[in-house]
């Protein structure tokens, strides 16, 4: 067990102890499955941008840094209003450690990434105020599970993780609409977790919809289109589709929860191969509880990757630990399939100093060519393939 | 060498028996290529598609029959003119005996699949005898080589088919402006092959580029953006970028030359790496002559499937060895994949009547709800996801 001191048992330890050890050494592919919503916009909601009306463009920032190790649909990188960076660099220094291949999933963004993805035909989603947040999750669905099962038979096991701004949001109204007690208990990327007005904003949504908490416990479809976003249709539609033949890990926070109760209503057979990896701050989150919301849905194991930024010499990581941003990117489950691929030549403690070279590379590019400089971050004009999709 | 019987060999022997003893036993994916142009629309070039308007729909069409056993945007499978269906059911056939999994890209499209696809950001073509058949070319090569690394990383070697109507039409263009004597050697769809229509057109491309024959030998980009296809370029990239670490079977007829030309000019030293993988009916097509193609270009090894229809019961598999379509969708590619990855388990033999067995399941479905019916071949009404894109 090579990965002892790199990966948190949470959950379940017994079984994720035998899970992730069925892993080691073996070759998992990455997977990032991007969505917009306009739930994002609300002010107060997400710290995903330097502004809400920016959250646009995190989604593609995100995947265009995994893909080149910097940002082309912005300068800079996303980064919080207190510019605090992306998780995207921990996912970014993951892959890179462990050579990791890794893909990118749409299920509905506003911003394309100038970068490959794969397109299930999906659009960006509404304000789940209006209770109509989706259009075509079926649609997306199947397709994300015919790519899930392509995949499948590509990988050894597939590492799951996600980019949304506001997706806890929409998270707590999909677990809310499927009937799990999930008051208080998403998470937040900010510092103090705004669950009131979440809360206020999805029963919004309910109130449009015409629904009570719990009256689509057994119709996951309805619930991601009343209040849902596209992330959580094509995530949990690919879990479904992988994890029926290969393990899965699902890397993310409280999110998780919500694709989590999607894929068990959608296909429960496969949730015996399935893991729920995140940070070590979103495990020891005290205003958001993954266990309890975990636990309400299916006994899956739960495990976080040990990373710790306390010593770190650059104030934007040291942030983490103070509980801003916490978790995204897959940061978690890719740092753990780091761990496992390499069977612990690469630690979390590699990881840290590898995201601390990436932060001193984009910021010292910044300042030899005024061009990258955190935590400065704007949308650039559209070129040929940029631009807001309609 | 337990494919000896199944596989001929066509250019460089030696080389070819070394390069597919190693892959023998190991894990390809396959990847198919997707794109439009307008140039398929001149009557008389392209028999990929019942009339020259519905050649629009024929690689989002084949690549539904890959994923699900059926088509989406259109009722039937495309055929042609003639009724004879698409080589997407040999591909399809290899694909679900072999368990390989498979992928799609698309270059540039009019219609979108109702399926997965990896999108790079690039549109459909235009004609050819604008001389400005494609936009874009050199963004959409570097997000093709991006995803080429990737799938690199995650199989031993990549199997690379195309499905783009007019395509042998635009593989002259660019063989012609890089300097390739390719007159009356590429291949048809159709029996009689009309090299005189396709040379007055490329020529007509040419004068409008205001390019000579040979202008363009050192500059793919512009050879691509004047006279090529939105597939060519991705096709080219993917190949670039997947073969600097793995090798790769470029999987078509003729069309493959001019991606090897795109591919030297790109990245010369990946071409150790590379095998054209073709079918019999290519290899010994005397209307065109693959060989002398690529030995203009580069000496890699040309393979073909050794596919026979001839003692078939179904018509319209017994036209293939009258030269009718040939080539396409990776079916010889594919089919060689499934014969190295089974390690002979599967043969040509098998591959054909899991051809017969599908061509009987979709004729049989038609007959029985009277949705599918060979030749019947009609476009769908666009739904959510459908459509022409812009």
């Amino acid at each position: 067990m090579s990965w002892k001191k790199d990966v948190l048992l949470i959950h379940k330890k017994e079984e994720a102890v035998r899970l992730l050890g069925d892993l080691e050494g073996s070759k998992p592919i990455f997977i990032c499955v991007i969505g917009n919503t306009e739930t994002a916009k609300i002010p107060g909601i997400s710290a995903a941008g330097r502004s809400p009306e920016l959250t646009d463009y995190t989604p593609a920032a995100d995947v265009e840094f995994l893909f080149y190790g910097e940002c082309r649909c912005i300068k800079g990188v996303p980064v919080t209003p207190d510019g605090i960076p992306t998780p995207a660099l921990i996912t970014r220094a993951a892959i890179v450690l462990a050579d990791m291949p890794f893909f990118v999933i749409s299920g509905g963004v506003r911003v394309k990434p100038y970068a490959p993805f794969i397109e299930l035909g999906g659009n960006p989603g509404a304000d789940i105020r209006t209770g109509r947040a989706v259009e075509g999750v079926e649609e997306v669905v199947g397709r994300a599970k015919a790519a899930g099962r392509s995949f499948s038979k590509a990988a050894d096991y597939l590492v799951v993780g996600e980019s949304i701004p506001g997706g806890t949001t929409t998270a707590l109204g999909v677990l809310l609409a499927m009937g799990v007690n999930a008051k208080g208990m998403v998470s937040s990327s900010m510092p103090v977790n705004p669950h009131e007005l979440k809360v206020r904003t999805v029963e919004e949504g309910l109130r449009a919809a015409g629904i009570k908490p719990g009256d689509l416990k057994d119709d996951p479809i309805a619930a991601v289109s009343a209040v849902g976003d596209p992330m959580i249709a094509a995530f949990s539609g690919f879990v479904a589709g992988a994890a029926s033949s290969r393990p899965v890990l699902m890397a993310g926070g409280t999110q998780m929860a919500a694709a989590l109760s999607v894929v068990k209503a959608l296909e429960p057979d496969v949730l015996d191969n399935v893991v729920i990896a995140t940070t070590r701050w979103i495990a020891s989150d005290s205003s958001s509880n993954i266990k309890g919301l975990v636990s309400q849905i299916w006994n899956v194991p739960v495990v976080a990757a040990n990373l710790d930024f306390s010593t770190s010499e650059i104030d934007g990581l040291r942030a983490y630990e103070r509980g801003v941003v916490k978790e995204g990117v897959g940061a978690g489950g890719s740092t753990i399939a780091a761990v496992l691929k390499t069977e612990g030549r690469v630690t979390c403690e590699d990881v840290r100093r590898k995201v601390e070279e990436e932060y001193r590379r984009i910021t010292q590019k910044g300042s030899k060519n005024n061009r990258f400089h955190l935590p400065f971050w704007e949308a650039k004009a559209g070129g040929l393939f940029a631009g807001l999709s309609e």
